[in-house]
């Protein structure tokens, strides 16, 4: 027998993956939530039938979303996790040489649970001297947050269900009152090819609250088209201005100086995107 | 009923598009062709089960494959394409006011025939002016040429069937002598994520029959993973010293020139796979 997991990425486009295994399987009060192990991408995290993270390119998603936010930042002291409940983003953020405290507010604890036991390669950092794990809705924690944070980083699902208040302008403006003076925030912002509609007014919400906003983009293979958008507000601190030399160096397997600045060169289409009203 | 076209990207991994119709299918001397209208990219060349480009992304291919080849030759007036019979690289190529003569080598005139009748976004230029169409094998036709060609392009199918002798040592050696002395050429050269050893293997084939040898990526939203590589074997000019400002203008939705400059960052996994031995 075969088995083959598919995700339906849209009505129209579907995404499959030979099973060696399904490894834990439940219904959280969040989510449909599965971890299995697949041929071509090892073990992977889904989410309502959604692939979240994958053992084989996670680092790819976690470095990009992590090292641009912390790096342009001079003093990432206080970081500020909403989601991502596999840790890969926790990991990272720890292992920057300036961060004292990660904070992480992931409202579905079975999503912690499913990564300890079965994606150990993320969930790594969870018992972190570092690291504070909160159980809770992150849209709320940060409505109870004032001048706190130096880095958010907003390591959301896509914006269907409970994440859907994750992309909205008032949710940005209370991401900017949870900031510190100098802080800034980073998010997961979709597909410029598949939802264009969606990247350019989140652009243009953050820009009418952030003195700073700016778009980068990687590849995440597992997500549909791969080209993905990650969309930064700041209140001081300018991704595309920084001084390399003052960072410490730690490992990565994507990300480099170099790295950062090339995500910001935008191709055509995407800057008439963000131009176009 | 739900008609739904599905490629099999590797033995452990699909890709799967709701078929809105199948416009032309024929067995061709050389491979099974089909040209099918989907919901997600719209019209899609389809060679041996296999996406070859799509209406929808196909500007990120060609413009990648064609643009950073020729701002890298200071008078790119001969070009040759190998394969690339749907037309877009071509299309691509005549756009530049520099080039004189495009000669394109491709060797299923089946493949040319169907672009012609269903995707005149693509074949717009078999007509041009500058524009010389050849029906014919290009490993056969590049090994007749001697100090012809300023910059050649390698717009091939994946390395199966006759495909394959385009991913050889003896072929790149070829193509160094069917350049100019100051030639260049550029290849699609597979995914680092599934690939990674036959990307290794071809950039040190090329850096060891070429003076200048670089990679650069982009993303292809319908290749497997996304993330895809091209390598550039060149007799004299480097394509990461380019003075921008001697550069003619013309319109593309991808590439720009910061958009070259950035392709050649490669992400840290990638730079190492490349110094592996």
């Amino acid at each position: 027998m075969e088995l083959w997991f598919t995700e339906k990425q849209t009505p129209y486009l579907e995404f499959s993956c030979k099973v060696a295994a399904t490894l834990h399987r439940e219904k959280t009060p969040y989510q449909d939530l599965a971890v299995i192990d697949t041929f071509a991408y090892g073990r992977m995290l889904v989410l309502d039938g959604i692939v979240q993270t994958t053992v084989k390119d996670e680092f790819i998603y976690h470095e990009m979303i992590t090292h641009v936010a912390l790096n342009t930042h001079p003093a990432p002291r206080e970081v500020l996790i909403i989601g991502g409940g596999d840790g890969g983003t926790l990991r990272e953020v720890v292992k920057h040489p300036r961060v004292e405290r990660a904070t992480m507010v992931e409202i579905d604890e079975r999503v912690i649970a499913a990564s300890r036991e079965y994606l150990p390669e993320l969930s790594v950092a969870f018992d972190h001297p570092k690291a504070n794990v909160v159980i809770d809705d992150g849209i709320k924690y940060v409505a109870g947050c004032r001048n706190q944070y130096d880095v958010i980083i907003i390591d959301s699902t896509d914006p269907v269900g409970p994440a859907q208040g994750l992309f909205r302008a008032d949710f940005y403006r209370n991401t900017f009152e949870a900031l510190k003076e100098d802080g800034l925030f980073v998010a997961q912002t979709e597909s410029p090819l598949f939802d264009g509609e969606l990247v350019r007014r989140i652009f243009s919400d953050v820009r009418s609250i952030f003195p700073v906003a700016r778009l980068y983009i990687t590849v995440i293979p597992t997500y549909p088209g791969g080209l993905w958008t990650f969309t930064m507000g700041s209140k001081r601190y300018d991704p595309c201005g920084i001084a390399f030399e003052d960072i410490p160096s730690y490992e990565t397997r994507f990300y480099t100086p170099a790295v950062h600045r090339a995500a910001f060169v935008l191709p055509r289409f995407v800057e008439e995107l963000l131009e176009a009203r």
